[in-house]
């Protein structure tokens, strides 16, 4: 749907209102903002009826604009799905709130305090594709942080987030916090995406979260700094003293244990050395599993009947059963490949050898560096997280897996008594 | 000067060479690093000749250009000032090396250890005025924390900073450590500087330093990631409760003891309770000192012989001893119109009252807040940082003064010994 006749009033005042909301958001004590996470739980709950309702209406359009039966599956909201979503909501209650914690302090030689504390970030503007349980989830966290949130759901999802929304700020209103913290712009199509991102003077952060076709053209829109999540082409590397249980366990968990999230490997490349004793297993394990192995000329001498990979495959996040794998002649080799193909997520070596293990972690340039680990581990519940704003692929201000913390910024706090600078 | 027939050839190859050496930086330990920076002391000094006559022809340019005083005066180096440089460049030497450091670890539930030690971001494009001591400078921090770094100087000091680069590249070749990694496309002139502002591929960051204008321009134009330093409407308000001494003298070292920068005072509020008994001191004090003040019509009543505030003031950065002055009714009309002319810099409130204290340290949203205490103190040396990047006014990955640790990124390190996740 277009919304060319983008009104920027109405649009504006909902970006002000949010702002304005933020600030009473930001002042909110742990206490209140749990309550409200516990009233949204009991709202999803009690309106789940309505929520699966608006729901029929996104997929009815959905079916009717033929839209793949992967998207139509992560669009569908059941009595158990909302169940579950009102579960993870109570879930971030028992996450620490960052906001108010002192990160750093000191007093200086003069006597002045300094202490560096954690502050809300302020509006977190969410742009993100047709899964509404993300309309809840980025939408709590923001909260539970202090901040205002601004939400940009897929055009397929606009009834059943418009009910969420409702949800959400009818929850807040009900505890005497600002309903406006929870805005939303789904209502003005495209232009509202593009005018949110370029609203530097209300919101303070854009999170992105989806495909990297959908990231990338976000980066390139926003005037808003912008925290890249996600685009995984993942590598594994398999050393030439790589052990062999541990190559094809640790292949075929990065592979196959969830194929569908950026996590996933896509690239496996062998060491010369090590092929002919490692590839066999580690091939017959991943294609008892279904996946079908896209591999260069060198690994097909040893194993004819796979497909050819192609150029374009070195450099694609299949989020599927297919596997790149490739032989490479040194480490140095693998290291290249790497750098060029890498999209910065996670990278895993796997080896026996102390050397190669310690410069595969100091030389490769990703959120995530591992050895003999599965790459599934890039993930903010493994880490320890709680819950997970998504998982930054960028250098600056967070990177690899985000939680709570990651959404706030900090202030300094300068206490004197008549102190002056000489 | 304008370079309109940019041949982007010549400016990717230097920004990809860049890139390439930051390979090289990033693992260079400590001691190499070290060795660098006396190196580009050393020739700083030996060169002194040949910086300050090719500074002279930046000057003689300059001055039939019309360039005003002042910026004639931060554009000369003499021996005095290449000297200062060599030493600046010393100083950076004693700064702790951020790079390797463990910001944070733990060993997961199923034994898996993860780390998160810092590394530096890459390359830096730095985009500033006609400076060439910012040239020394910020090459200097960006090789101590491991990044390479490109420049773009303003076009007055072009002359100066071809020799500065020179400088630095030549220290860099001496120790075995890669010239590539300081470029500059100072030869590229505008096109050059929006080039730069674009290549995600190659650049990191970008760090511009200067005026209000050029940093709203990189933040206009920048496809790569920015951080705002700089621009500073900086307030302090009277409270009702303020003591009189401590407000005559934070608010002269504030505005006075060195006006031209951006921590120094813009905007003066007094509490209309507090007004007559605060004042005359105040002004006085400020007078004396040469301060022009602009106040609004209650403070006029006061003291009818000072200039009449403009709009335009509350809102303008005057980097000059003018001053503007208002009355408030109350500590919300006073955060109300910090909200509103805020850069989010530095403000700063006078105060005996514990709750108004606490309040305005809570509520203010700027990178310092400060209690009875000079704006002056929102300083990289003053908060014991040692050198300074510059001071964020943004929210994002650095706020406040930067020193050395906010030219890093992170990187997660994960080791396994076969783990797969369940």
């Amino acid at each position: 749907m277009e919304h060319s006749d983008l009104d920027t009033t109405v649009i504006d005042a909902r970006l002000a209102a949010a702002k304005q909301a933020s600030y009473r958001l930001a002042q909110a004590t742990t206490a209140e903002k749990d309550i409200a996470l516990e009233r949204i739980a009991d709202l999803l709950r009690e309106r789940s009826g309505d929520i699966i309702a608006a729901n029929r209406l996104d997929l009815e359009a959905g079916r009717e604009a033929g839209l793949e039966a992967g998207l139509l599956d992560r669009l569908t909201l059941d009595d158990r799905r909302v169940g579950a979503l009102a579960v993870a909501v109570l879930e971030v209650i028992a996450l620490t709130d960052p906001v108010g914690e002192t990160v750093s302090g000191r007093s200086l030689p003069n006597g002045v305090r300094i202490d560096q504390v954690r502050v809300p970030l302020g509006v977190v503007g969410a742009i993100y594709e047709a899964r509404p349980n993300v309309t809840v989830d980025i939408a709590v966290l923001a909260l539970k942080s202090g901040n205002a949130v601004v939400l940009r759901g897929g055009t397929a999802a606009e009834q059943t987030n418009r009910v969420l929304v409702d949800v959400l700020r009818d929850a807040l209103d009900a505890v005497g916090l600002p309903a406006d913290a929870v805005q939303t712009v789904d209502d003005f199509g495209r232009a509202g995406a593009r005018h949110l991102m370029q609203a530097r003077d209300y919101v303070d952060v854009l999170i992105p979260r989806g495909s990297a076709g959908l990231i990338r053209a976000v980066v390139d829109e926003a005037k808003v700094p912008v925290i890249e999540t996600g685009a995984g082409v993942v590598h594994m590397y398999l050393d030439a003293s790589a052990r062999e249980d541990w190559a094809v366990e640790l292949v075929h968990n990065a592979k196959v244990q969830r194929p569908s999230v950026c996590n996933a490997l896509e690239t496996l490349l062998v060491h010369r050395d090590a092929a002919e004793r490692l590839l066999p297993a580690v091939l017959d394990r991943l294609e008892a599993s279904g996946v079908t192995v896209h591999a260069d000329e060198r690994v097909r001498a040893l194993r004819p009947e796979v497909e050819p990979v192609t150029d374009e495959d070195w450099a694609t996040e299949h989020m599927s059963l297919d596997l790149s794998v490739g032989m490479v002649d040194s480490m140095d080799d693998a290291l290249e490949h790497i750098r060029r193909f890498s999209t910065k997520h996670t990278e895993s070596i796997v080896t026996n050898d102390l050397a190669n293990a310690e410069r595969f972690l100091n030389e490769v340039d990703a959120a995530a560096v591992m050895v003999n680990a599965s790459t599934r581990f890039t993930d903010g519940a493994e880490f320890g997280f709680g819950a997970e704003v998504g998982i930054s692929t960028q250098k600056l201000h967070a990177r690899g897996p985000m939680g709570l913390p990651e959404l706030t910024s900090t202030k300094w706090l300068v206490r004197g008594a008549g102190h002056v600078r000489a």
